[in-house]
């Protein structure tokens, strides 16, 4: 499964591999796939570094990537000076704190422990901190640089090219994918409709013809909807030059959701399981439907609030749902495949599968066109 | 490009086409694929009649099916008669009718002539319209009824099978798609939420695979997103045994949407410029976005009524809006596919880029799998 992009990146298959687990995105690499380590809830520098060295130890030398999040345009104070998370807390309306705990109350949900931080944060798309995240990782023999939010700044493509470091950035729309193309990246992810994330209207198999003739000869990979190797064969069909995911790692063994109540439902859940909700971040992003996502998408309730506001206000409740896994709000973002994710496999068993989907629905396009 | 349904069906190309005009149908047919007509719009069975008869002539013998929207559920008043179309206008709450002409007479949209009659019309989703327009199709050698709206009843499908016909119903999840088998009907189209016109939520990528699954062995068709070959190659690899394509034959020369208008909104949409709506039936349909549709679904609006109210509803206004090319509230369903939908097109030429497309996928494809 070689494409023009998986030979310039040395690796055996063009399956992009996105995930948040430095053991998922090593097992990825050495299965002969391209390992994506998800920086977003590194708030620690130091953190970052110390799974960074994990991963150079785990990968035997493959290549590997690194996905941020960041914005393309500053979050300022009228005054001019970057906003802090202080000043972003500030701007949350006391009515939707007072949601937020009515709603965790309705389902008993206990508070943290005096002191006890809350893990799940995701201050990451702040610029100064996914700075910070660059700063460690362009020690690291990366060669992908990804983000999720738009086309980085102009001086951290440039300080990527520098190092030979390619650029990805995920686009929803054709118009997103030129504009990433005008500002010097190397590589668009099309995130369709039925991605895990943030994702916006247009469905995979429009999108992704779409983005590759918008940004031609630049490569495309196609993301949203793809868990099997038919899906795979489909998305290169389409002109991918490979395909990103991210949902099917969630239930792999290799995975460390820190919750079996999660697993549970991400193994039970069907294709139809999932919303396209603002309530974890304040942009839509396709996750596990929950009482917690209908609470924030009942129109009785207050609403969501535009990002950065929504998931500062939500990270704590969202620590505390997970920590005490109650089940009826505990969610996570997820793709449309989430249907197909029906159990536990190793990363190495999830290639194997993709590799002999693909090559089963190539066999079956051939007889199809008379080639057999 | 022939799959077992197709041979079995005896066509060239394994490329469904469902459209509502005769010349168009009777021109996928001769092109190699298999041309359906769409029903709904007969309310006299006469007309279908004179359209079948013209088809007769004009598909050179080569096979051709018929699409209806039959309510597997009779709709019933409360004594368990059938319910009349007075029966369900008399339901519409005058608040509802207002908001029609209100928003009609903002936009200047005169009334139609003393004695016009509306051409618009969806009452052929009533079961005893369906029925009239079966008896007729009955008459003539059609090789496949295809249903909008679930399993057509068990008596409908029998008749189809003592007549040789193949049954046909859409479906937009597998557990629809399931139902389907269930009742008898012979193949499923997988209409994923890309798709114009009545809708779900799960996209083509996801969406084909699972109906694959659901019903095997029966055969799949995929709808939703289906423009070029290289998309009917994507549908193929996910295991279809055929594509059901609608959108795109709206643009074609043999076309007759009576408004160039019209024809030059659809050219000039891109993939974003559709809603899935229940502003036209009171079920999601996707369609053209246009101010018609934003003030059914505006919050601040009455809201739709459920099927089939709010068709009945409506229908005097879209006809009014169609008869005056009104453009700003000018629209008609249509996939996610009409960003492609870029220029005018014989039936003919359609099938030459679909069927070349579908060639150089597959290339691509073998490339990719070191095959070539």
């Amino acid at each position: 499964m070689q494409t023009e992009l998986s030979k310039q990146l040395g690796v055996e298959y063009a399956v992009f591999g996105f995930t948040p687990f430095p053991a998922v995105a090593a097992a990825i690499s050495r299965a002969g796939g391209f390992g994506v380590l998800g920086a977003v809830r590194y708030t620690a520098p130091d953190d970052l570094a110390r799974d960074l060295d994990w991963m150079q130890e785990h990968v035997d030398g493959l290549p590997y990537g690194l996905d941020v999040v960041m914005p393309a345009k500053k979050a300022e104070a009228p005054g001019g000076q970057a906003l802090t998370e202080a000043d972003v807390e500030a701007m949350i309306p006391a009515g939707h704190r007072q949601f937020v705990e009515e709603t965790l109350a309705k389902h008993g949900v206990p508070g943290l422990a005096e002191g006890e931080a809350s893990g799940w944060r995701i201050t990451g798309w702040m610029e100064q901190v996914a700075r910070g995240q660059l700063d460690v990782a362009f020690d690291y023999p990366i060669k992908l640089l990804a983000n999720a939010l738009g086309s980085p700044p102009a001086d951290v493509i440039e300080r990527a090219h520098e190092q030979g470091v390619l650029v990805a950035a995920l686009a929803g729309s054709a118009r997103h994918a030129r504009k990433h193309a005008d500002a010097g990246i190397d590589i668009v992810v099309a995130q369709g409709y039925e991605a895990g994330g943030h994702t916006g209207e247009i469905a995979s198999m429009v999108l992704t013809p779409e983005a590759v003739e918008a940004v031609a000869p630049l490569p495309v990979l196609a993301a949203g909807g793809i868990g099997s190797g038919e899906q795979v064969a489909a998305a290169l069909a389409l002109g991918a030059q490979g395909v990103w995911l991210g949902s099917v790692w969630l239930t792999t063994t290799e995975a460390d959701l820190h919750s079996s109540a999660l697993t549970r439902k991400l193994l039970a859940a069907g294709s139809g399981d999932t919303v396209r909700s603002r309530a974890l971040t304040g942009k839509p992003a396709r996750q596990l439907r929950t009482e917690w996502t209908d609470a924030w998408d009942d129109p009785a309730g207050p609403g969501t609030l535009p990002m950065p506001l929504q998931g500062l206000l939500v990270a704590e409740a969202v620590s505390r749902i997970q920590k005490y896994e109650v089940e009826p709000l505990l969610g996570t973002p997820v793709g449309q495949i989430v249907g197909r994710m029906n159990s536990e496999r190793s990363v190495q068993a999830v290639f194997d599968d993709l590799t002999r989907g693909f090559e089963r629905a190539v066999e079956r396009l051939n007889r199809i066109a008379g080639r057999a």
